[in-house]
């Protein structure tokens, strides 16, 4: 039994209002860097360099979590990890959080305390140092969270997608294929006979404790690899949020180049997303920062294809929330 | 009839797909400041004196807005707009937006191009010079926006909620109680026979066309007077956006102290909120700067009362989203 899932009892958002709700979940986030306490309209960050990186990713019940197959603990990691793949991606260090969550108001206020200590365990995990410096409590009929997370260049360029030159060597940080192992058995076995999400399915399959789907529902981005990957003097990088493939094809349209791929991979690793590994080309002549392994070369565009392996192209296409979504929920 | 409301027809967000309906939007919206150009995984924002202040804020169908009372444009003009303002209310100018927007699948394209003009429409004409430097396109059941907003201090310290002194002078920038009227007469004349939502009832009442209707739709903060109040040396401030009372109450708390109006108000007045207006207070000695008028003082703490008028309390409370939206969109 995951302790997390107790969350779903217990009095209700509605029940304690906005203020005590707040208040509960303050205590659990990881605390912001003091250069203004809560409270006020906005909060102040600092930006060391004189600029700021930002990223924001929404999370919403349906088409990107399930409560049948992921805690709110989950979720709250979740959201977190995936912003901190972002600034990790352009060589930054993360420097803060602000979240919006609206939640419906019949929501156990434990399942919003779950979520805070998901936040909490992922930035103490992937980014300490990093906290949540201001945010907003709302309801809505969607159970829905909006992330934005900032990060420090360090007085660096930011590493873009733009800038791989041919002859770079092309590497990667982190899992490949994981989270889509997990996300497929989720589909597979985690559903009860009319094909919806089941967490008695889940747990009765044994997907319930398989590590592929623990990296669907926690993953595990390398964030300390991007800063490292910057001071290593990486020309381009991206995260891998949509699978390796169609990622890669995104670096290969921005640079202008086409990528080689020089070792095997599985269908599941070239097109399975949501690992939030590094994608990143460096110089021929540098050593790969620790984290790093590589997979490919930079080569001049010479048709059409943007990745290659094996002698033909690889197709780069990959997931559509208006056009794939099946519109269930669960 | 109004031109925005044909945005509810033609081709879907499912029939174009992501991209084809992220282009259709970005053109709409503001620029951001060229740091750095649209499509990698941040974007980096200028910080020029080492410091920036944020702030975020959703918006959701049902409880935040009815499509029936307000067009896709109104939404967007109203969602930057209240981000815009407590960005001014720090003292700070805004440098920038980022938005996570999430729509039904079958929301017409033609509702987000609006929802993006009415974001441009009220950066034009509140902070020009602001843009969209970033965002989030999902999907959804429930129509949602979360933006985060920007801003720089231009080297002064953030006007706060706790520096509020005896002697003070308590002033407002902006309009009082034009929202709040607006919003009554939409749910007592903007519904059909069965009390629900109607744009027929709106339209045929003449409710379409009152001004405060419109301030309820699009506010318009004062956001130049922010900064223009910190420059004059304002020891405290708030956007009103709960109701002069309630907010006067949160500033009065933070600063122990109590606010003592002078002006005669009426309940909307005092109550109602969501019309943005920038509440300070200003050293007895400073001339107000422009947009601000006097409505009270500042005094010591004798007792419970946060806020006081004609010799008596005022109740400081208002609207809790949790306890007190009915669950209706419309």
């Amino acid at each position: 039994m995951d302790a997390t899932h107790d969350a779903w009892a217990g009095p209700t958002v509605e029940d304690l209002g906005e203020l005590a709700v707040l208040d509960r979940i303050v205590r659990r986030l990881p605390p912001g860097a003091p250069v203004l306490g809560p409270g006020d309209d906005c909060a102040v960050v600092a930006a060391p360099d004189g600029r700021f990186v930002v990223t924001t990713d929404m999370m919403v019940h349906g088409p990107d979590f399930r409560w049948a197959w992921s805690s709110p603990e989950d979720v709250g990691w979740k959201a977190a990890a995936t912003n901190l793949s972002d600034v990790a991606a352009m060589g930054a260090v993360p420097t803060g959080l602000v979240i919006a969550l609206a939640a419906p108001q019949d929501t156990p206020v434990a399942v919003l305390e779950s979520f805070a200590d998901g936040v909490r365990l992922a930035v103490a995990s992937l980014a300490p140092g990093c906290g949540v410096v201001g945010g907003d409590l709302s309801t809505s009929a969607t159970f829905t969270v909006s992330v934005t997370a900032f990060g420090d260049l360090e007085g660096r360029a930011p590493v873009v997608r733009s800038g791989a030159r041919p002859g770079d060597v092309l590497a990667i940080a982190g899992k490949l294929g994981s989270a889509a192992r997990g996300l497929t058995r989720l589909f597979h076995e985690g559903v009860d006979a009319a094909g919806e999400p089941s967490r008695e399915a889940t747990i009765a399959s044994g997907a319930d404790s398989d590590p592929d789907v623990g990296r669907q529902r926690r993953p595990v981005p390398p964030i300390a690899e991007g800063p490292r990957a910057a001071r290593a003097g990486a020309t381009a990088m991206l995260d891998l949020s949509d699978g390796l493939a169609i990622d890669a094809g995104r670096l290969a349209r921005a640079s202008r180049v086409t990528l080689g791929l020089e070792v095997m991979l599985d269908d599941v690793e070239l097109h399975g997303g949501e690992d939030h590994g590094l994608l990143a080309t460096f110089p021929a002549d540098v050593t790969l920062p620790a984290g790093f392994r590589r997979i490919g070369v930079v080569r001049e565009r010479a048709d059409a294809d943007l990745v290659r392996a094996d002698g033909a192209a690889v197709p780069t296409t990959g997931w559509d929330p208006y056009a794939d979504w099946d519109g269930a929920a669960g």
